[in-house]
């Protein structure tokens, strides 16, 4: 196999058949044309989607029983693949089949899988996923807006309390949708039992609202303006009481509640834990547009010249540039680092969650954590790189024949929605302090204190699926090469020791005084905390890939884009590690001098490494970016 | 004066009144809709440029005997404060009155004065700035156009002899331009005399394209879609003798060519220094997209309130978190310092090139220096300024009612756009190199490395305006609190003078080796140097500015800006610092900790901070923003 196959093999992985044929499926999708208004995209993203559906695109993750084909990993790696296209197809797909058909799926019970799975996937029946109100969006636990059960009507009243309680930027909602699944806060006469879902019509057959409903359009967005956003309110709307997706909450005609989860908390958190796919594919959603921008920039690169050499001669091609080098390559192997992380994230999902069997309650937060962490280090990762290959691409990058401004303004969102960044940061950190002893989420500032300062016993580091793999590498470090992985590996792993320590010291101090200032001031330090956690289970899901590659030479190539990333994470970071005295100044010197040889290195083998992405050859539109 | 009021006064500065008075005359102004397209979004540009040209807009920067004002910083003023309104807007009035109208006022004689800037000044002529061409963008010295005179005809010959020479990016040039001030190799029968100017037609009154002139459509872009950027071809063009803007450059009758400045690289570069206001006038319309951009965050985290303090009561205002503080407060602090060096930089422009008499060589040169560095690093922090905002403020920000994502989208090619801020950097690192022996940008790698190897004495930090000040608070310094100017001061002089001493250690040895390899291998270090070098000088300027602030409360409120400004830039730098000794481990983590109490320090001032702005109130739409 040539190099570049292998880089290929590697990449597509567990799922490459069904990433094979995602790709000759995708053929038959076609981009929207540049500067198409708002309403001409959106009707242009429903034939889309209709397409798709009619290409048998949305079964994957559904039961093999109503058409799907029943893999669950699978869905999150064909929703991927979208993310080379048209981003408002992706996240209208999300919407109709991840969102509203997953929460169906695993929210609701037999009847509804009955009832609305089926249409569901063939796009007889378009709905939104109304969790989100304008005044709370991390927080929706708090959400308000209510569901109250009538047993001598044998309804429930959905209803909107105050202005910031209507449902805001949901998708599908100010055009296509037909049902919503709302969330709200469940009120039986025995009293309230937090937040569950209900599907609840929206649009009569002729689409206008519903009586009691109130539909505003969210209007024009930074990107994403093919899917239709909106705002949905409910004046006392009264739905059967069948509509409660009732597996975790169930109310009976004369409207006793039972669940199978005992406690409220605990219950919203096992809801929104079946949910987890929706952060999983927005990661890698958002490395397919990375991948793109960096396929689009490195072609750039390569063909772009700029300046003589001095005596005269031809042009240089600008990616002969050091500082060109590092502004796409850093970034570039960073982005193999975040593939194989996302490939590793999720074959666990499909592991804990895509079976028949019982789920390992432990396994499953830390699923969810990861995925929290690894959803806002990609996402961010996304941001930086396609606005740094816009820079890098100069007045063509700005054009929007290039590409890269709808990349950039597709992607920017990401960061926020299905979970804001900042706040799964900080959930991330949670689940290392509490061991994840609890779902993710639960314990608010005050418990998580009491927890670390009586029941904390220290620090471990969790080992990832590499485990013997790492421990291994790690054992064998002797000498001081900073390409040593096993050296690697251990500065990862001691950094992230040390700053949970550090943290738990601080923490501990919440005990005796005002516990919301001490998490306040400590924030960052918890944001650090998550942050570098992420970054070794990054690493380690790298080292683990290059470890199965088969081929000797494409090993070797990525052995190189590996030290790329993680030295170019050390000079990152050098500021820590020479404070903390894990790296001398002579030693961080040469972090930086290997990072600019490095760069020179893998600077003949940027085409390969982009190449081997595969994005669709008639996605690549950009003029720039033609061989 | 209030405090407030003060700092109002201070941040207008100089040219507060006519500050005030753009404020009043903007008002006439609106602002395009959301979601226009792009046609209908240039016709509305187009009217309320004409909206300015009545109220008198333009008129300041042009010489009074043509109507105008005579003020060359206050044209800079002008254009910068429509930074608050519609972009497109503010670059159209640049191409139109600021390069277009500019290069005929410098360029140009009197003849082409008479002839012209009336028209210009009243919009009865539209005109482009056609410089930039497809293949050579950064390279302008070896752009491929050529004016070739035909004595015999008494004319010049305007000719695009291949498709990369072709003009691009020329705004005004897709829809309204009836001129274009073209820049060519100018060749006579004596030879090749350089890039020259010469104002071609290239509309008939009808708006077709004249005669051998083929005119493309940009089409659409990331933002500024209100600006008709467009391609000029030119098939063998003829325009008159006179067509030659030749204050620096002329052409006899009979084919001779003479020149007031010896040497056609002299006169290139001398050329290219008239125009350096169109750089400074960018970094101003930088900073004024992100003061409003930090405005509407500000307003949105005092009013936004997400999650409750342990043990209940209300929801905290989202500004109250620290991480919340850390995305805006430093951002706001250093946009204080940059506005504040933008002022000092636009004095010097008044009065190196504002006046009649003659021009200090010297001075222009460090002037064309200042206005690169402080171009580069203005628009950079606009562009991650505007981003921070955007993701601060969650789904909202992503709205385009809340105005975010029209400020980013339609500042993001100012990074590009009036040369490439990487390329900028370099120049400024030469300029410090060589002593501004020569024009920015005027000695190639080769002559560089010799001109350091053979010549160079040593580094001098070259003193701002501010010297006495600055080196009586150096000379003050004592004991090592963090928040002594003194020493903050002197930590950047010296971070200065070690970093350019270490550059031209490297550079040395380029004078036995392959320049370019030598050169390209440093340079890391040469953007380092430059970014270090503008850093000081933005410093120095707030430290200045805070020294003539009458108001002894907005002075102290000042001082803490200013210390989480400097604080911060040393926090981001600490790897530097803490790798050459100047900061102990201990002292680096003191950094972060005073970092974070000024956050909280200066939270309850935020909304004070962004008031003193003065956003036209009218021009903050966004429902997040509304008090």
């Amino acid at each position: 196999m040539s190099t570049p196959a292998a880089l290929r093999a590697l990449l597509d992985g567990r799922w490459s058949d069904l990433r094979e044929r995602t790709r000759r499926q995708l053929g038959v999708v076609e981009l929207p044309p540049h500067g198409l208004d708002r309403e001409r995209h959106r009707e242009h993203v429903l034939r889309q989607l209709r397409v798709l559906a009619s290409a048998g695109h949305p079964s994957t993750g559904f039961p093999v029983r109503f058409g799907g084909g029943g893999d669950l990993g699978g869905s999150v790696v064909s929703f991927e693949m979208l993310g080379f296209g048209d981003l408002s197809l992706m996240v209208k797909s999300g919407v109709q089949w991840g969102l509203f058909g997953g929460a169906v799926q695993a929210l609701g019970t037999e009847r509804h899988h009955e009832r609305y799975l089926r249409e569901i996937i063939e796009l007889d029946l378009l709905g939104c996923f109304a969790m989100t109100e304008s005044g709370h969006g991390s927080d929706v636990q708090h959400l308000r807006t209510t569901a109250t059960y009538d047993a001598a009507a044998g309804e429930f009243v959905v209803h909107t309390p105050e202005p910031s309680a209507r449902k805001d930027y949901i998708g599908n909602a100010a055009r296509d949708g037909q049902v919503a699944v709302v969330f709200a806060q469940l009120v039986t006469d025995g009293g309230e039992h937090g937040v569950h879902a209900l599907v609840v019509p929206i649009r009569e057959p002729d689409g206008s609202p519903c009586a009691g409903v109130s539909i505003e359009d969210c209007g024009e967005k930074a990107g994403l303006n093919g899917v239709d956003n909106g705002r949905l309110s409910f004046d006392n709307v009264r739905v059967p009481r069948e509509a409660l997706l009732d597996r975790y909450g169930h109310v009976a005609e004369d409207g006793t509640y039972s669940s199978p989860v005992d406690g409220a908390n605990k219950r919203f958190f096992t809801m929104l834990g079946t949910l987890v796919r929706g952060r999983i594919s927005v990661a890698g959603g958002a490395l397919s547009a990375a991948k793109k921008a960096l396929t689009i920039a490195v072609r750039h690169g390569e063909t772009r010249r700029q300046f003589t050499r001095p005596g005269g001669g031809e042009e240089v091609p600008i990616l002969d540039y050091l500082v060109h080098q590092r502004r796409l390559l850093p970034a570039l192997a960073t982005t193999y680092a975040l593939h194989f992380a996302q490939e590793e994230l999720v074959s666990t999902l499909h592991e804990v969650l895509g079976g028949e069997s019982d789920v390992d309650d432990r396994r499953q937060r830390e699923l969810e954590s990861r995925a929290a962490g690894l959803k806002a280090v990609a996402t961010w990762h996304t941001t930086r790189t396609i606005q740094e290959c816009r820079e890098a691409c100069g007045g063509a990058g700005y054009l929007a024949e290039n590409q890269l401004p709808q990349l950039k303004a597709d992607t920017d969102v990401f960061t926020t929605f299905e979970g804001d960044n900042t706040v799964l940061l900080q959930l991330v950190a949670k689940g290392l302090l509490t061991g994840y002893r609890d779902h993710v989420g639960d314990l608010d500032a005050l418990g998580m204190a009491r927890f670390v300062a009586t029941q904390f016993v220290g620090v471990v580091i969790e080992r990832t699926a590499a485990r013997p793999l790492i421990e291994r590498l790690v054992g064998a470090v002797s000498g001081d090469d900073l390409h040593d992985r096993g050296w690697q590996l251990k500065l990862f792993e001691d950094r992230e020791e040390h700053v949970l320590d550090g943290l738990v010291r601080r923490l501990r101090a919440a005990g005796d005084g005002d516990a919301f200032e001490v998490f306040n001031d400590a924030q960052d330090h918890v944001l650090r905390a998550a942050r570098v956690h992420v970054e070794r289970i990054v690493l380690e899901a790298f080292v683990a890939a290059i470890d199965r590659c088969p081929d000797t030479e494409a090993a070797e190539l990525l052995e190189r884009v590996c030290d790329l990333h993680v030295l170019s994470a050390i000079e990152a970071d050098a500021a820590w590690f020479l404070g903390h005295g894990r790296l001398t100044p002579a030693r961080a010197k040469s972090v930086t001098g290997a990072v600019n040889r490095l760069c020179k290195l893998l600077r003949p083998h940027a085409a390969t490494l982009v190449e081997a992405f595969a994005v669709p050859t008639e996605w690549i539109t950009a003029p720039i970016a033609q061989r």
